[in-house]
């Protein structure tokens, strides 16, 4: 088996921007990410019994308390074939008030169930002198390899995955990306980021996703078309599609800018081979940490400091690269997965990838 | 105390119109109505314990599986201050796919757990062999009666207002309406529909609305500014807002038109006076029976009939008058309703508002 | 005939909220609006001569250079039956960067063409070291009096229309409203204007209608279908519809929130009467004259104060209200109008439309 | 000087998929496309007087009257610093009812004017007994090498290119790409085709771009960064971006299947390295001729024969590989190209390009 290493580590470099020391969404300062991973059982699917492959993913922009310090936000869908609870809400104010959770797709309810249940303790007077809580939930289908309909996660594991949240990333089959797959291999969490130079000084863009579309012929890995070379046969798995993007940055962006971030992150996605099938659902939620908006402070002007839009590039290029770099590292860092009925989809094989990209000069 | 009445039986109009023969959104062939009230307990909140003053509400586009036969659907957010779990898929199909499912809002986590369950029991091989699934669920916030943070709806309950769904749709403060409040006054559930004359034959069309949006002082009946006039002294509820209703119709539309009559049930709301408060999560989703979608048929061309755009106008004019009656309707059937903290929300005072109309040549 | 008074001085209220000096969108300090009145020939249809009821209507966000100091502005088409040119760069940077255009259909590249030669004149660098321009033109048909084939509207009428801007708002039969019609009633140019109190101090809410929309048989005044009541017999007009309205405000919002305002403007549309026909385009275009984008300043971040948007409510009721009283002076300062082949679009009839209105107790 | 090859004839594939026999969107049965290239004059830049670098392109989606057989579309506006006159109407209707006409940026209003009349030729009731037209335009800026300011479109322009409209399409400095240019080398027109099996029989996906966008460090071809890797030093010209591209069918889909295929074309745009800079207009209209609109059947419900979305897989790959094919094309085909003042913007050197693809193992 290949060691799994990062693709930078591996030598692939996705663009010429500087990343930041961890090279990961928690680059931008303030954001933490956790997961929990839930995984048991092995064998034929058992409905309610396992097995077992799904998990929870929390990301948390600041280590305040969201709803009273929201942060600006935008999302954008490729392609709405997916959830995203709470997304009225980010398109009327531009704000989002409590963590990004990712789940399955059918743990949606659970999942927005348990963070609103952990939002209230720490907010004792929402729904009652104060606003109700929407959360932001997302996900991706990992049914070819858990037991999504036994509705596997629940409330602690929300808990354990927001207050596990640190700055040390884990990628791979690890939380929300337990079960999922990336081009018919294993994928699941990536993340990436880089360093931007623009008026005001150096800001952070990271990204982090949670991969689970696309199909192998498609697989390019700078711009190589790697899936359709490789000689490892592997099992076709069912289309399911999907990826959910996060991106993050304490640039001083505003929602609309911010909405132009989540679309540049598509043009990352279609670097690393998708076209985003009927099935997926490619969303994309983007949200900055500069700008907060207190909540407690009431009846006055607002003043938000922001980058002009003639500006933004740099900010672009770095959404693009980052999201291809967070897709491949999902590929690079998720180790082969067996589930529900002999199900397997196999990790990316990493020295065969890397062979191929030296046969094209790419390394 | 009035009889509460429905609006058109104490001789008001809404337009000239004819309504079908209920009123009602179920006058739209296919279509029931559940409710699962759930009201228990007086005096002050305490959490976890009640006064409990919420429910659910289901409306089944048909008496078939939703998950094999899907309906063209749409949305449209005028004030997205609300949830809409499921509206991406809605954006990008055009279709729903489960009932569609009405609560209050720190519920909805609820609620969409215990509409997924109920939809993996109807589909064995949903999540195995076909797709998993993303119900579709909407809310009001009503706090300022319930003990919203107590979260008291629960699995059963759903099942409840989907199992008992039926063609006589109770109105007032019922299902999810039995806690909310509509222009400082008692609202919650409320129901109309118009008979259309358009090629093809007749078509009805069919509103119910979850009320719960609005400041007394901006309330029109038939555009006379009742609230204003009305000599009742009532409390003025902290502002909570929204309105979620749901358009239904038979008549030949597809997704994009559906999305058209979505905007002009807010046209209906104007006339009842809202201007959509920032804090109202002023929601509309709009289906048709027609051409449903066949999720067994596979590999085939599809053929729907559809209305020509220039024939839509006799849709638009009954949306919009069918809106304003539910909205209403919601208003006159609503009882006087006493929550948590001694919070009473009185109900519309049925004659003196009927007597403003009539010094107003209104009736 | 009836004196052609606005709807406030025959007594009307529109709300219970305060008027700027002049009730008009010019209540806003800075914007002002020019009209080019085009009126010729009489008789039949004689294609490139007439008769002509077309024109050009500007309005002005400010005295300055726009394309140097372009202004906050969104836009929202409740019914995009229509045109609005420079609506996907009001999108993506929500910035209008010339005067907003108006005239009919088939004259708006003729209008933008002008429009652009006006701005190329003060912008001699645009189009060699700047960037071009795309100006800011919508419209409505105003085919049912006027020779529009004739395509009547010419550079000169363009020039005269932003060059005699002035702070004195010509409303009815002028400018582009020359030949529009509304609820078959002859319609045009109307405004109104608020007052209204939100931290930072007084602001102004203006609008400025072309009313081209809607059957008589529709037409509320304040909440009376006076367009039903009135006895005089009128010739319906053959469809044409649409309705554009430009929302003018100093109060510093940004252009995610003056989306918002665009949004609410269709509701006070509705309190009219109107259902948003089929074929009508109704178009909104909102702008703050606050934070004023300053294209000089290079390579700096920018500093916007805004309004909370809880503290917005107050803009929204202004803007609803604008609305409604913009198109009812719209209807109550225009003339019977006769145009081609014997058509003629009556006035709305004041004095019986004031009787109607005492007999239902409104005045 | 290297001879002006198309990618394909060069080697290059742009994915798995079969080309129709033209490779370009005239393989869409009833699809043409007509040029007008004004370019005249050289040296310094002397307003209005030239060196005239720029032209009209017109794809006509069939044969008839457009405005008596409009065709389904819809748009998609990846970064929205551009125009589409005609936008709204597209998004209400789903239908475009006059040929696409392209252009420069401030030349937009002229063509429009000018479409409007050709029309106006065709259809003697337009504006009389029947509907007005609002044509639909868009533009890129060709300032860089064209006296913009001296505004050299006109009439004539407009009517040649619609009424020289072929199947046989010009690629590179032609009709509106005729001062384009695309990664800091020439660009212009180019065009692309697949066939694809799907339910229903076999169909033809074609795209024709016009290209102008990006920087030259940025540029891919077939995921190698041959832009970055090249001797040739070329001047950087000011960022001036844009990219429009048509995307034609004869696969029966609707307006909201066609919105999928244009947000799969901005893919195809990343494949070439875009990230869609901030001053990009970057814009997608598609069409398909199947279900075209009869506007002279009234009052009578339609029928349309529609693809299922679960069959769209292969529309949407061919998009994105059309896409950047005709993208490459636009490079391949265009010649060096001098305009105002001294700006040289020169062709891609194909055999340096083919060389580096050549060591990269893509050729």
């Amino acid at each position: 088996m290949s060691v799994r290493v990062r693709a930078r580590e591996a030598g692939l470099r996705f663009g010429s921007g500087t990343t930041g020391p961890r090279n990961s969404v928690a680059d931008v300062p303030g954001v933490r990410v956790g997961h929990c991973t839930i995984s048991r059982g092995s064998g034929a699917l058992e409905e309610g019994k396992g097995p077992v492959r799904t998990g929870v993913t929390a990301i948390l922009p600041h280590g305040g308390n969201m709803n009273t310090l929201p942060v600006k936000a935008a999302y954008f869908d490729l392609n709405g074939c997916g959830g995203l609870m709470g997304a009225l809400q980010i398109g009327e104010f531009g704000l989002i008030d409590t963590p990004v959770m990712l789940t399955n797709t059918m743990s949606m309810g659970a999942v927005a169930d348990a963070t609103v249940r952990y939002m209230l303790r720490h907010n004792p007077q929402a729904g009652i002198s104060e606003d109700t809580v929407i959360p932001i939930v997302s996900e991706c289908d990992d049914s070819y390899l858990n037991d999504a309909r036994g509705l596997h996660v629940s409330e602690r594991h929300v808990v354990e995955a927001i207050e596990g949240a640190s700055l040390d990333v884990k990628e791979g089959a690890v939380g929300a990306g337990t079960g999922m797959s990336c081009y018919d291999f294993k994928g699941g969490i990536g993340t990436s980021s880089r360093l931007v130079e623009a008026p005001g000084g150096t800001y952070a863009v990271g990204v982090l996703v949670l991969s689970n579309h696309g199909s192998r012929e498609e697989l390019l890995v700078e711009g190589v078309p790697v899936g359709a070379m490789l000689d490892t046969p592997n099992p076709k798995r069912v289309e399911q599609g999907s990826i959910v993007t996060v991106v993050a940055t304490d640039a001083p962006v505003d929602p609309r800018q911010l909405g132009r971030l989540a679309r540049r992150s598509c043009l990352g996605l279609a670097l690393t081979g998708s076209c985003s099938h009927n099935g997926s659902g490619d969303i994309v939620v983007a949200f900055s940490t500069a700008n907060a908006h207190d909540r407690t402070v009431k009846d006055k002007l607002r003043t938000d400091t922001l980058l002009a839009d003639s500006d933004i590039n740099s900010l672009f290029r770095a959404t693009v690269d980052c999201t291809s770099e967070a897709i491949i590292n999902s590929l690079f860092k998720a180790e082969t997965t067996e589930g529900r009925d002999g199900h397997v989809v196999p990790a990316l094989p990493i020295d065969e990838t890397l062979a191929i990209l030296r046969r094209h000069g790419r390394l």
